[in-house]
């Protein structure tokens, strides 16, 4: 595993809200699908909503504000992992993410990590936006999402690039 | 502020269990202090223990493992904010950094924070490191530090640089 982060997201419960209080800060970002990414040096920061990025991250969204924001996307939570995880349980609300070069990449971490002790909270799988991407829970139970991302350019020195979303 | 981020702290339970399993995956850091520092890209990585985050950072150390861990430190949390924050409440175990290049610049980011509608949750001070900081949540409850650090090289694009703890 390469020591860099590609991209954290910072579960919200109201994009809209989060994105303004960013902005107000200075921040610039761009918005698809619910989703704001905001270019940061050759990382990215991501809102997105809570509920959301549990669901995706295969872990329970159970933390402040888990009951909130959820909505049409209740449904998203079967299949999420509800049992505590030892030195954890509970969802930072936070996703790291390390993004990579091939599926092949992605399958080889996902594997590593386990052997290294993680727990895999979701296998992985083709993703909606047309990569793969699959994510483990480190001994604390803070959230890595391993992807490979076609849309999103991994510079040599692994530095990311978001697209123009335009 | 600029868009950047220069440290994510990862709060853990056990240092030593976090570093291992960090080392499993082929992360190389050094530690100091009980803290442990990767490189990672124009960025660190930090793993530090979770009640120690919590209370340098003026958050009540609620949510997953809050009563693990904490030992001898239990006492640092006099004066850490008990009371539940619009839209999150807890603790989310990571804390985001931005550093800055001067005492001056740490203060005007916390008040444009503050103006901003975030919490500051530690006013700015000396730390224990001789640099200076303070800290914000934004209106999810995700907390910031932002820090004067002289210890870290800030390159001219904000790329922060680990020393060489030896």
């Amino acid at each position: 595993m390469e020591q860099r982060i590609s991209l954290i997201t910072l579960g919200v419960t109201d994009v809209s809200r989060a994105r303004a209080f960013y902005e107000r800060l200075g921040w610039r970002g761009q918005e698809a699908e619910e989703t704001v990414f905001f270019q940061a040096g050759g990382m990215a920061l991501i809102l997105w909503g809570r509920a959301k990025l549990a669901a995706d991250s295969g872990v329970a969204n159970a933390g402040p504000g888990a009951h909130e924001g959820a909505g049409a996307h209740e449904g998203a939570h079967e299949g999420a992992h509800e049992g505590a995880h030892e030195g954890a349980g509970g969802f930072d609300g936070v996703v790291l993410a390390q993004n990579l070069r091939s599926r092949e990449e992605v399958d080889a971490l996902l594997a590593a990590a386990a052997a290294a002790g993680a727990e895999i909270t979701q296998p992985a799988r083709e993703t909606f936006y047309g990569g793969y991407a699959g994510c483990f829970r480190d001994p604390d139970g803070h959230v890595w999402e391993v992807a490979w991302n076609p849309g999103f350019t991994l510079a040599a020195d692994g530095s990311l690039v978001l697209p123009d979303f335009g």
